[in-house]
């Protein structure tokens, strides 16, 4: 291995003096995603074009340095944090918007692209790109890709990899190569589908073809407040059997709402113990009738109130309260672990009652967000992480509420991928042959393990004790799902 | 290796005396599937239990035997010929709707249950699945799975791997695992996404999980007759730009309508050049409204007149002509060499006058079969099989097609997949890297290439002989697309 002097010099050839970073004090910044883990990487370029990122890569194959590609750094499960140290390649200089096929509804991105201005950019004609992650305005395509990102919207219309038509992707030795393509059928195996949502772990993202969707000819928003999470988790069950699939139907828990209200004075009410969020999408009458009808299946559950909205202004008021949920629980406890599961959606009411006995039972608040629609819950753990002891009993009740969830005939993740937060729960859902048949794919794509290390698969009891001493959850401000 | 005999008593142990099939009299009908191939398996064993298939696996792996596992046989490119002989797997006793939860809107069926019978099974909840191959009166969910089959309805719905959740399979070890689960997200590599379409060269897939849809409010079909297929070509580009997605637009030229009217009298005008054929679903007052808009789109090109239909009766005549075509080509020619490719759909219209141009040079009538909507082509080469250099010049004109969906930015297959008859022409779009990227993911599953041998990668120069050598088109009236 060359000396890392010669590393950063061959770097600078590559990229430029400028685009490499190396300084301790610059390097803080990338020590850490949205996840409680955090690592220092010797290095971070930034890269212009994907030539550059291959280069990059065969450069650190060449002296065996491992990589993690980093977008925005927003993820929540560490799958961005460079947990063995090496190079860490930035995408954010790579936010072309390189073509946008409005007859085929196709886009052609870099991987630095913010997932919100894409959509700000293809409204001109019309066109929208769905997946909507709650972070949109500061997440990018490729993080997206990398993670397989959900958001409220996906109910609807399905998660970043029903949206990715095709890719152009940095292999482990460094050469550039397209999978998938510009129709939504590629023959042979589906390589597209199996890079996203790997985080990393098996190719770099440089070009990203997505599926755009017409915007829709009329929105509507509609908020009900109950007194009961179960009164709002009924009415989400009523709203599914009455055949309705509205764009997202989003829910929070009294905890939320008292964090939330001082915080942006959405005028819930005092008593308010849910509030259930519900957007219709489609044509101007469709969605009057399923307004009208979700309306009516509230009604059912005594609501406190309702509102609805049609007009932009209008909805993001009523969206304000729940987007502004997690930068406001900073004000009920310094430190929160924010937990991502999903449950089949008949078993919410049930799983959210387990861990309302879990948080009675450990004295830790527990706060719940949720893509209701889909069953995907976002438990927040509140704690303090000054309090001895306090971080290690946030992430056992993580762990106890995803072992709920994978109970219940739910998954460990429901959008926001495993990363290291999550790995050594994977046995809760995956026996050795499972994690045996993934763990036989890395290898295929990266034979020296050199893509994102350390990450998804177990890695045995020393690993845990490396996660938990780097288990430093920062405030809520920084976060976004 | 054991002699053949005694693989066959071993199996007959697995599975029963009565389900093992060896007598070359009895083999004949697996010797082929609805495409232009044709390979002579050694055994057909046809098991009842997931159980059993991980036994017939593991009796194979320790003799060295291949394995092809087969559906219902209406793959159009030859995915479940035996190429190298060996055992066939036919799954078509495992035919169990194991589960249907209506509440989370989910299936569990064994892979021999027939496509139509699963939504014929849980329309009584007022439910369907929405894949529906033109053979689903005859194809496999298996089948689907193997191919990551269409359908007219996949333009709205989309293909097979975005309506399956979670699978069992057998792997190439005789064990059985589980991959993806019961909801739309699972952690980890997308296992479940790569064994989709893959031919049964991964795995075995011995029970599914899939996601059902409500049944739509109302539906509505809307014929338009036009005299040149370009006019309906340009109707298809308006409906899109409109921002219409509806759930079918499939488009047949002159030369099938020539073919199908004498057979199913659909009443289509003498100077008829391109019928089209568009379904739109929802609510009852945006199907109405939709309908209109599409009427009016189709009216700005000359149509010689439109049908509508609401009922499900009336509705079905209008596709009588649609889904009686391919049987109906046996009247303009002994064979037919069905072509599938894709293309951006902006450029249906180029590549369908550069087909007609293609079949006036070479003397060969091709009839065009289209879902439109998709830019998913399928002309249909007409050739007889008794005239010498008939099937080669026919199998030629194929390759030059998908070379013509290639060259304007599409891909070598819209559904029916690779199978066999397209291994060839892989390298058409994908080069050395792509072919070796997919090719590594072989031995991640099957380090012995055991499972399906011989298909979807090109074999070189040698095998090309072989395949037309095999290449004996069965009559129309066989195939199902």
């Amino acid at each position: 291995m060359a000396f890392k002097h010669d590393i950063i010099e061959a770097l600078k050839a590559i990229v430029g003096a400028d685009y490499v970073v190396h300084k301790p004090e610059d390097l803080i910044v990338y020590e850490y995603d949205g996840s409680a883990d955090k690592a220092m990487p010797a290095i971070v370029v930034v890269p212009e074009t994907a030539e550059q990122v291959a280069d990059v890569v065969k450069l650190a194959r060449q002296n065996d340095v491992p990589i993690v590609a980093r977008g925005a750094g927003t993820g929540l499960s560490g799958g961005a944090v460079a947990e063995k140290g090496g190079i860490v390649i930035s995408l954010t200089r790579m936010t072309r918007i390189l073509e946008v096929d409005v007859e085929n509804r196709i886009a052609v991105v870099e991987p630095g692209v913010i997932n919100l201005h894409l959509t700000e950019h293809v409204s001109q004609y019309g066109l929208c790109y769905a997946p909507d992650p709650s972070s949109q305005k500061a997440c990018t395509i490729g993080g997206n890709v990398a993670e397989n990102s959900g958001g409220p919207h996906c109910l609807a219309y399905g998660v970043t990899t029903n949206h990715v038509l095709g890719m152009e992707v940095v292999m482990a030795d460094g050469s550039l190569q397209w999978v998938g393509g510009r129709t939504r059928e590629t023959p042979g195996y589906d390589l597209r589908g199996i890079i996203i949502g790997s985080e990393g772990t098996l190719a770099i993202v440089t070009k990203v073809i997505v599926r755009l969707l017409r915007q829709p000819e009329a929105v509507k928003t509609l908020l009900a407040v109950f007194r009961e999470l179960d009164q709002a988790s009924a009415a989400v069950s009523g709203i599914i059997a009455a055949g309705i699939v509205p764009a997202a139907i989003e829910m929070m828990d009294d905890l939320c709402i008292q964090a939330v209200e001082p915080a942006v004075n959405a005028g819930y009410p005092a008593n308010a113990g849910a509030v259930l969020l519900v957007e219709v999408e489609g044509l101007a009458e469709s969605v009057e009738e399923e307004v009208e009808e979700i309306e009516n299946v509230c009604n059912e559950f005594s609501p406190i109130e309702i509102r609805t909205a049609t007009d932009a202004d209008a909805r993001e008021r009523l969206w304000a309260g729940r987007k502004g949920v997690l930068g406001a629980l900073g004000r009920l406890a310094p430190n929160y672990l924010l937990v991502d599961g999903t449950v089949p959606r008949t078993n919410l009411v049930e799983v959210l009652s387990q861990i309302r006995e879990l948080s009675r039972r450990s004295g830790y608040p527990i706060a719940n967000l949720l893509h209701a629609g889909d069953g995907n819950l976002h438990p927040s753990v509140l704690f303090d992480e000054r309090k001895p002891g306090d971080t290690y009993n946030a992430l056992t009740i993580g762990g106890e509420i995803l072992k709920m969830c994978v109970d219940a005939g739910g998954v460990l993740s429901g959008e926001h991928g495993i990363g290291l937060e999550k790995q050594e729960h994977m046995p809760l859902m995956f026996n050795d042959d499972d994690m045996e048949a993934m763990a036989r794919l890395k290898p295929a794509f990266d034979t020296r393990d050199m893509l994102n290390p350390a990450k998804i698969f177990p890695t045995g009891a020393s690993c845990n004790e490396v996660a938990f001493a780097g288990a430093i959850s920062r405030a809520g401000a920084d976060a976004w799902i």
